[in-house]
């Protein structure tokens, strides 16, 4: 890579930004994203190669394996965000606690070779003396400011184990996570109502999902109201094809009666799949959504590097 | 068997009571009972032959194998109850709407074979355009009744779908289903939870138990509180070993906290392990609590027999 020529009789620059990548490194998959001196993303990867599938000790040569070519020429630095910073990952990164900014999250980061790769620490706050945490989201959160242009907001992070996220003058103040993806998988999956549902979920009936959502959030809660999704199939009162939407309706009100979400705006990031299904569901509470996909990590990783002196 | 002796020169008895035998069909077992000319349980047997294990047109067959040797002399007679009544059971017995009484059910009785076996009818309510429907439970309320001299009050019967159920002078008002104890399996089993879970259940630990019914009830719902049980352990502040018992009580508290309990009384009815459980987390609600073991079921059934015109 050709390096950029200094203006001629300019003073000779000191801290030259390195070169940068951004890698993603979850539970289920690994991504990365090369940046050009602006941040730009000038190209990105992806592989089923999450922390699951790592042996420990291992992790160094599945860095290299997949972004050796990218490092290239030394000083190339790389920063990596989510679970490759946990007890299971490849360097743990302890917890950074809530209230918690970017300039916080940058001064805590984990390297794992001095100035070449370093783990961006996850966060940690408390709700009466239970512990919350999140690793990867925080950059998400960081990145979705940053292309939003806001320092203030709600957040929610649709998922497995769903975010949602207050941010104050650029500071994440507290967060709460809700199983809700998982819920459903389990639901969906390996409880009684799996008999009762087609076995490959079709795409979204909107007419079904929204009724989910409806009774999802005039239910007391989802122990109860999970139960109609075999009552309804028993009585016919619901076609086949339906059910899949219905539950997840049901799984994604819960989610919302149990934040109390009504009125407002908020950010909604992550796979468009999800976050439009959010989209509609926030719409019966009266929400206003933009919604943000999976560029933030970049623009939060991004970010970081900026705050990170050459 | 000897019959009764009629009193000399007493008019001949018409339609002297015949011979019962009640028998508790369920999902997963099947349970029967020899009763007295009194309703008194002179014999109780029980097999690993619940209706999931019977292929249809099968049951007849079972029937005879388990308790063939009960139904003589000739005329002895047989009340079923539970899910050998549902479509995938014996002979479907339609749902008796609520409210009901034990009048309306023992209207309804499903005849498998005319004045020999018959099954009890369960029940259907609506909740604002959703149907619920319970089998067997319906019975063992109605044997609540008898044995504790009751003709009203709430009822819960824990278990894998916990049914809440009011009763006012004798008639089943409406009850609402939860599926508390499959969530508790599908959480202790197949969630990211059970990573954090010793392979067996030991024996209660009660504070910890305790801890997470107070936690369940002042939580906004279960998709959030179920996340402590990965954070606590992640911050190694809970012993392996309490894990289930907190697990169990969040699942219970959320429960009581579905239904808004508070104050009162509630008979439980249920096996003694899981009725215990109850009475410790409804005390957490100023819940007084009077308990019933597996006796209600034959109870219940005796009610219907006396019931049945000879």
């Amino acid at each position: 890579m050709a390096q950029p020529s200094e203006g001629e009789g300019a003073p000779p620059r000191r801290g030259r930004q390195p070169a940068w990548i951004g890698v993603d490194w979850g539970t289920s998959s690994l991504r990365g994203a090369r940046f050009d001196t602006d941040g730009g993303v000038v190209d990105e990867r992806a592989f089923a190669r999450g922390i699951l599938t790592v042996t420990p000790g291992g992790f160094a040569a599945v860095f290299e394996d997949c972004f050796g070519d990218w490092m290239k020429p030394d000083g190339t630095r790389c920063l990596i965000s989510g679970m490759a910073g946990s007890q299971q990952g490849w360097l743990e990164a302890a917890y950074c606690p809530c209230p918690a900014s970017l300039d916080d999250v940058s001064a805590r980061l984990a390297w794992v070779e001095p100035r070449r790769i370093a783990i961006v620490p996850g966060l940690s706050c408390e709700h009466t003396g239970t512990p919350d945490v999140m690793r990867g989201e925080e950059t998400q959160v960081f990145g979705a400011l940053r292309l939003l242009g806001l320092d203030s907001g709600t957040f929610v992070m649709p998922g497995t184990h769903s975010k949602w996220i207050r941010v104050d003058a650029g500071r994440i103040e507290a967060f709460t996570t809700l199983m809700t993806g998982e819920f459903y998988a389990l639901l969906r999956q390996h409880s009684i109502l799996a008999r009762t549902l087609p076995p490959d979920d079709a795409e979204l009936q909107g007419a079904a999902f929204d009724a989910g959502v409806a009774h999802a959030l005039r239910s007391p809660g989802l122990l109860q109201s999970a139960f109609s999704v075999r009552t309804l199939s028993l009585f016919e009162r619901m076609p086949l094809n339906d059910r899949p939407s219905y539950l997840s309706g049901l799984v994604i009100g819960e989610e919302l009666r149990t934040r109390g979400v009504q009125g407002g705006e908020v950010v909604a990031i992550g796979a468009e799949a999800l976050t439009r299904r959010y989209e509609r569901a926030l719409a019966q509470c009266g929400v206003r959504v933009r919604s943000v996909g999976a560029q933030a990590t970049w623009s939060g990783l991004w970010s970081v590097a900026t705050r990170i002196a050459a």
